[in-house]
């Protein structure tokens, strides 16, 4: 056999001290293999849903928020690069939470738990945020759940609000312009977040609906996200994280006859457990979520490693080729 | 230092041909480290939930149904050993489609996805499921809908319904003695499906929902859980995955006095990422989710291997309490 | 399509609280799928290569003594169901540092790691060894050492020795009817330690050369294992975890003309870094050292939790069958 | 609690599309949490051993020269950043045969693993290598074992030699200089290859002693290293993957009164098992490997994505402090 005419070399990755985002990109595509060639493969497929119009759809789970990764989400929607959102309860409150001044925070020293909960701190992970942050939300939300209800609310003081609707209506009462949930409003990006109640804005959600009826309407959102699926010509989904927000957009097409035209997503869980978490992209195919012309990729990475890089660099080519 | 009269030896596992459930866990806590260590506690540890009557509070979360755990939850909820279950939807639908005659299936060779999409069969990691088997579920859970809709609609037609009275009612309806949403109807388990819409039953529901007004009470369904964890003297978690139903049963007691007394999780999601899916259990002590007298154990592992071992020796350290 | 007939059901798992091995066994394989799929397919593999008298190659990483694996790997070389094992250093280190009077302790309390360090204790993440039980191995040792050297040595007072020679004499001076080094040499199963002065015993035989002129003979153990796989018909590995044991068991076939017929690996590394120990048991049918014939499985498994059933399972199955 | 003062905020990544690799570092740094944060913290650690002469044990381990890291650790040893190696034999091996025009490939299309091997290609992975290159590798290095032989056997016609002398008698006849074997011989800095017979290269060795007289010197290896860790004021350990790499760089300083005084690991692995692969640097406190003043980092990432990011802002530190 001679193979060396057909299959590309694998060239050492070759970096010096003044490497840029585009340098980074070139050596992980030419290198080609493991993490490396998966993050380079993402930035490819990335760049394509761009250039040729793809309606993206941004699945967002995990401590994205605390993670760093706000601002990143912010700038691709406001770049044009995320046209619908589904996100888990956790990242809009996170979100939402530092657009009122709350704020997460690192090197916090502790021996343990407990002390972290005598001093009203909550951890995740290496991240923690205090109370009084949790505070400013309820100040700050309840105002705007009253102003939102009275409203929309029917005529029989009813408020049946989807998601897509709630999101949107906050948004606009946000003045951060890091805030995801802000950008999304300005560039009417809709974010479904299909387990709302999941979270510390759904309990003050619930906390409202003790004194005022209010229904979450989630099959007005089920509704929604299909008929943009329906009239994507062309689709592409980008799953940071697993969970809900992985199954949602991958369903939001089931019911039309096309499949998702293209997938990435940067996970470290498992295949092997059946989760759909960790489900290998290939598989969607069986379920006709994707198709065999699809374009894709898993990067197996922490998502505040492999995102920025992915993003920096997608956003490097697609600016270099206006 | 002379440990000796102070810490146990690790000592060997030592089983012959004849083991049984009893001596695997006997066994594997006089082991008493690594994964195996884990599984002896939490058997201890379910076992003290149970023996104290605390709350029982399930969550069910990746592809536990096709993986064969059906019965075992089905009878841990017969066996009073489950008194509150949170679910994904995917986990009743899989259920529910098995009750209908559906069936998951295994050993389906295949050289591609491609090929599998082309038979009509879905695949889950190494098991399967026959499109044929969903369309078992439309067939018949259609007909449960309307009738549901008839008889509880409002006197503006519109029907207002929490996840948990929707469970309890398809459970009614179901024949199926090993379907766990037939169980917990029988034994006024409540099941909340919090991502209810995020499921092939949330989208037969919206197939539904367009020929009549349907909304989910996702906020009845955070009142009862909460009343449910503030009427508990004392509480379990047990988690099997992560996801949804993890925060949504931790988040249940946080506006309680009290945290959850005891806590286990088997998984395979990492910490260091900072989801909650794979955080671990001493983080929540931070969060005032559970405290520092809390009882807690992860055992990190596929469910199919860690939840038979762990019923099936607390079910027998019970019985022969009696 | 009509897949009934072709495919088998996913049989839910059905245990109570009588459970034996067998039952576990039976009902993982009903069940077939995921995590308990595979040790059925384990236990169905190993009992083959046992009945098909296949020379079973053994690989040993990860802390396995420290994890109470010592006694079920002697029982297994004591009821012929090992013929060849290669370990690291630490495993047959630990192993030896018990038959003199060591110890692995657990349930050791500590605040941090700079504590157990005043305290001469070292972890292994929640196992734990005390500093004098490697004080027992030094006096233990280097006497035996001087006494293999003295017996060995040759004219120019060189003693150049194979470890599976080492391991042999080191075997035949232990008491200990529950260490594995012990019963390999009563047994006759050679001990191959490919890596040894990545140890601490390798650190002792190092202190001893410092008087002596001592060589291991890695090239006569690399001849000596090569010869067991050519001269065996039929050839089974499996690896508990990966690094230098498994990969040092696959290339001893590698210059022979047949590959290995049987391959189990319990592992929680991952396939997607490319690294050795995560790697698909097919991927190395691509290299000649299983072919396609070959009946392997993966279970992805803490070792510590799988080994244990797969061992008893198969010792029940060969029993019954006798 | 008013917490401002004292704990600094996570912010947010913010890059752009001509972001530098020091952008991302600094980024990584002000966002300082999960993945990203530990890369920042590596990067920090990194650079001060540097800056404060540490003397720095690199360990690799996995597939890291199919991988595409060559070049990176020929230009860490060019640069001065590396000053003692510890590898697996399978990196030597690969490094070795790209050295004699061997490659390694990539976008190999298979349908199945038994095509590869008939098509006589070699899969890693994504990774992919042809028979021919190993034979590249024994039609070159046969003649150089003769002449390292007939240079360096003793009266009895017995080669005894060290890895560290062996790959350095190797690296001179290498002309690649890209190669790390060839950029270290020429640095003078060593390179241990603890399981030398665990690898193409041993089997390659081995065929040569069916021939000629020769013993690997295990011993020479082990009191080199250990005289480098016992002479260096400070040390640091970086450690590529775990394997027989990192216990055998730690265990060099055991016998000395010093610990390292830096570590960063890159891996994937766990440490719920046990392993040391996955064992935390924490842990090593235990064992007096470094200690409570060291400064450490375990980054969970595939090694091709993290490490590049990690020299090359290292680098540029460097430089830029010149």
């Amino acid at each position: 056999m001679n193979h060396k005419d057909k299959h590309p070399r694998i060239s050492p990755i070759n970096l010096d001290e003044d490497a840029t985002i585009n340098q980074i990109a070139k050596e992980f595509k030419n290198s080609g293999v493991f993490g490396a060639g998966r993050i380079a493969k993402a930035i490819d497929i990335f760049s394509e849903m761009l250039e040729k119009k793809a309606t993206v759809f941004l699945g967002i789970a995990g401590a994205l928020v605390p993670g760093g990764m706000k601002k990143i989400i912010t700038d691709m929607i406001r770049n044009d690069m995320v046209h619908v959102i589904v996100s888990t309860g956790a990242n809009v409150t996170h979100d939402i939470i530092e657009a009122f001044g709350g704020e997460h925070i690192r090197q916090v020293p502790y021996s343990s738990d407990s002390e972290l909960r005598e001093k009203s701190i909550d951890r995740i992970y290496d991240a923690f945020v205090a109370d009084e942050s949790f505070m400013k939300l309820e100040d700050n939300i309840q105002p705007i759940f009253t102003e939102i209800y009275e409203n929309n609310k029917d005529s029989n003081n009813i408020l049946a609000i989807s998601t897509r609707q709630l999101m949107s209506l906050i948004g606009e009462k946000l003045d951060d312009p890091d805030s995801f949930v802000r950008a999304a409003y300005e560039k009417n990006v809709p974010i479904y977040v299909p387990a709302f109640g999941d979270s510390i804005l759904g309990l003050q959600l619930w906390l409202f609906s003790q004194m005022k009826k209010i229904y979450i309407d989630d099959m007005g959102d089920l509704g929604e996200i299909q008929r943009s699926a329906w009239d994507s010509d062309l689709a592409g989904a980008f799953f940071l994280g697993g969970g809900v927000p992985k199954n949602y957009i991958f369903q939001s097409r089931l019911m039309s006859p096309k499949t998702f035209d293209y997938a990435i997503q940067i996970t470290m869980d498992r295949v092997e457990t059946g989760g759909l978490s960790g489900a290998s992209l290939s598989e969607a195919i069986s379920w006709g979520k994707v198709d065999q012309e699809s374009r894709m990729t898993t990067v197996v990475s922490d998502v505040t490693i492999a995102l920025p890089l992915i993003y920096s660099a997608t956003l490097s080519r697609l600016k270099k080729s206006d």
